[in-house]
């Protein structure tokens, strides 16, 4: 996991270092008390003030840090992220709100920079006061480890049950320059059907406009993050964030066309880290990548390839190395993607188990051979078109009820 | 379970005989060889011809019975229902259709009736043929144990994973006379978000007009089987049939206001199923009803229990005694329905837990009593308007995944 579950793809080269990969970063991540003695703060500092845009959950609850960092963003501008686990922050009314601010105002205090410049986070449990005097005096000390080869210790201060820290980072040219693209991400429960909070960190040292960097983060992210959430569905806390320092001395792009290039490399860092978010789905032992194609619009195709993605009986049967392909038709068709059941096709792995919406014989071990691999590929040929779409999930295991039947606790 | 599950209303009685306890109705249950040992047919026939009306599934996926049951309800009328478990008769393409029509041909010989007046269902593994000889020496001894007190033979052999037969009948009296309505049903799964499938077959001896009783089966559907799964997330196979013979001897119901009474009595019954398919999810160990009241409309109130009901955090956390109140509010958030979070009220059995939008200080050992119970009663307030409605669900155990790891071994 992490950095080396990056795709080789031509044009970028995967690199270590996470959030702090690009130049002008440094991270720190301690524990100060949120949780017992798992780190629980993490600290994400540019040299210089950066272009910024962020991503936020859709739920009608929005946890403090979502609203205060979703008006600090509005001027596309930041130079910090102060990040606490082990208590959301969400549903705690207008304390909630002055609770998010401090936090902020800390930071700043701490780093010497203005307190717009600071954007908060934070994930853990629901309701419950967040206790400030503990990020109070844990702000200074993480302040004071800021450094380049801080960002794994980031990356695990941001974790509630994830496994593993989840970290990627890619170095291409622009404009004749090295670019650098870093990330971090914590998981989210399943992921899907309701998912607990997802949230991931981005870094560039590009020179790119704010309102450039919005586009490029949406399209970054309906490619990846989007594709193991479902739209709607989503946590009080979840928040994706990017800062673009400039330092890598590019010229400044400022159309979306010169930034084909950039849109590319984060797409793939985006990809990374939610392939590590559902590898690590919790109680998951298995990947599970979903392929669409022969879809009638992208719309539908991204439609039928989550919903087979983040189906409980999908996800259960490939627990079980069960090649239940009707499940799989079944999700497809409760989706809402349009398309012609006795046209579509279904593989799992590159094994027919289903033509033109019939079954077909196959080796029943075989089958059980490609459910045991990680990841399981399922793909659907709807046979209707030609968009295609990519989505991902996990397995269904007892851990995944023991976890959450027990989180508070 | 089952029929004593009714809740006592104000003009019904309860009364034993599921489907058979309307006056004019046999019924049949017995093993053909479609599962090993198991009931895995029944047949339910009426004396004479009925008015009669269905639901189907929403699924772009249809199982062969949905379509030819669909096609022979275009007349509204029927005489008998024959049902198989162990065989969804599902994707299997035109093959399916002829096998599907032969089971309503081999039941209206055995009946001596017209075909077009068998109405077909199938339950189990999609994508398998469907094993036509055995349905053919099973359905004439089927018809020749059809009995008053076939009921529950019946209700057992369209079971799957269920772990008990699921009958409920009320008597009342419309326009003077004593009228009864009966039903069985088959669960389906964990329910939502991906349901396994579902039937009910609803029976009476009331005189009704085929148009009001499609109106009175959507209405008592709407309040109860459609609050236990999520309209679009739908199996290949889920049907709801009604069959009124008007044996009864009640001035025929032509209208909807003088139906009243009738659709009174059938949601009650349609209640009663529901909430025994949601008790007995796979893998259940408790019934969970959410209760949504001070919603701005029906809609928002119906969205949001059902999103609660369905969430598998919650379901978890009802597993695990844990009183985890901000995910029954996360689930709401992003149920679509709309709400201020900030004033909405939760409760714990009679325990509030949240106000307006912020925890309470509550007593923990008091909140595992509430969740150890059986129905867990969730309520939220949203205090935004007068609207109400009720959801049911069940927790989210290993079992679940034990069962679904390997259902078709």
């Amino acid at each position: 996991m992490g950095i080396r579950e990056m795709v080789g793809t031509a044009g970028f080269s995967c690199v270590a270092g996470g959030v702090t990969a690009p130049a002008g970063f440094k991270a720190a991540g301690l524990n100060c008390g949120l949780k017992k003695s798992k780190k629980d703060l993490a600290l994400l500092v540019s040299e210089v003030p950066c272009a910024a845009a962020g991503l936020f959950t859709t739920n009608r609850v929005k946890a403090a840090p979502v609203l205060v960092t979703q008006e600090k963003l509005a001027f596309g501008r930041a130079q910090a992220v102060v990040v606490n686990s082990g208590n959301a922050n969400a549903c705690t009314g207008p304390r909630g709100l002055e609770d998010a601010r401090a936090m902020a105002g800390i930071t700043a205090g701490a780093l010497g920079i203005p307190e717009e410049l600071v954007l908060v986070a934070s994930t853990g449990v629901i309701g419950v006061p967040l206790p400030v005097e503990k990020l109070a005096a844990g702000i200074p000390r993480a302040a004071a480890l800021l450094d380049r080869a801080g960002h794994r210790d980031a990356a695990e201060a941001i974790l509630t049950t994830d496994t593993c820290v989840k970290e990627a980072a890619v170095t291409f040219t622009l404009g004749g320059r090295r670019v650098t693209i870093g990330g971090m991400a914590k998981g989210s429960g399943m992921i899907h059907p309701d998912m607990a909070t997802m949230l991931a960190f981005l870094t560039t040292d590009a020179a790119i406009a704010p309102g450039v960097l919005r586009l490029a983060l949406h399209t970054a992210a309906d490619a990846s993050f989007h594709m193991i959430s479902v739209d709607g569905d989503t946590s009080t806390n979840d928040m994706v964030l990017i800062m673009a320092n400039g330092l890598a001395g590019n010229e400044r792009v400022a159309t979306l066309e010169a930034a084909a290039p950039f849109i590319a490399a984060l797409k793939e860092v985006c990809m990374a880290l939610a392939r590590a978010i559902a590898r690590d789905g919790e109680g998951a032992t298995r990947l599970i990548e979903v392929r669409v194609r022969g879809a009638p619009t992208m719309a539908d195709a991204r439609l039928a390839a989550r919903a087979v993605a983040a189906s409980n009986l999908v996800k259960a049967a490939v627990f079980g190395r069960d090649a239940n392909w009707g499940r799989i038709i079944c999700a497809a068709g409760y989706s809402g993607a349009r398309f012609d059941p006795d046209r579509c096709d279904i593989y799992l792995g590159s094994l027919p188990v289903a033509r033109a919406g019939n079954g077909l014989p196959f080796d029943e071990d075989e089958a059980r051979r490609i459910l045991e691999q990680d990841p399981v590929v399922i793909t659907l040929d709807l046979k209707s078109g030609t968009a295609e779409a990519t989505a991902w999930g996990c397995d269904l295991t007892y851990d995944y009820v023991r976890i959450n039947a027990s989180y508070r606790s």
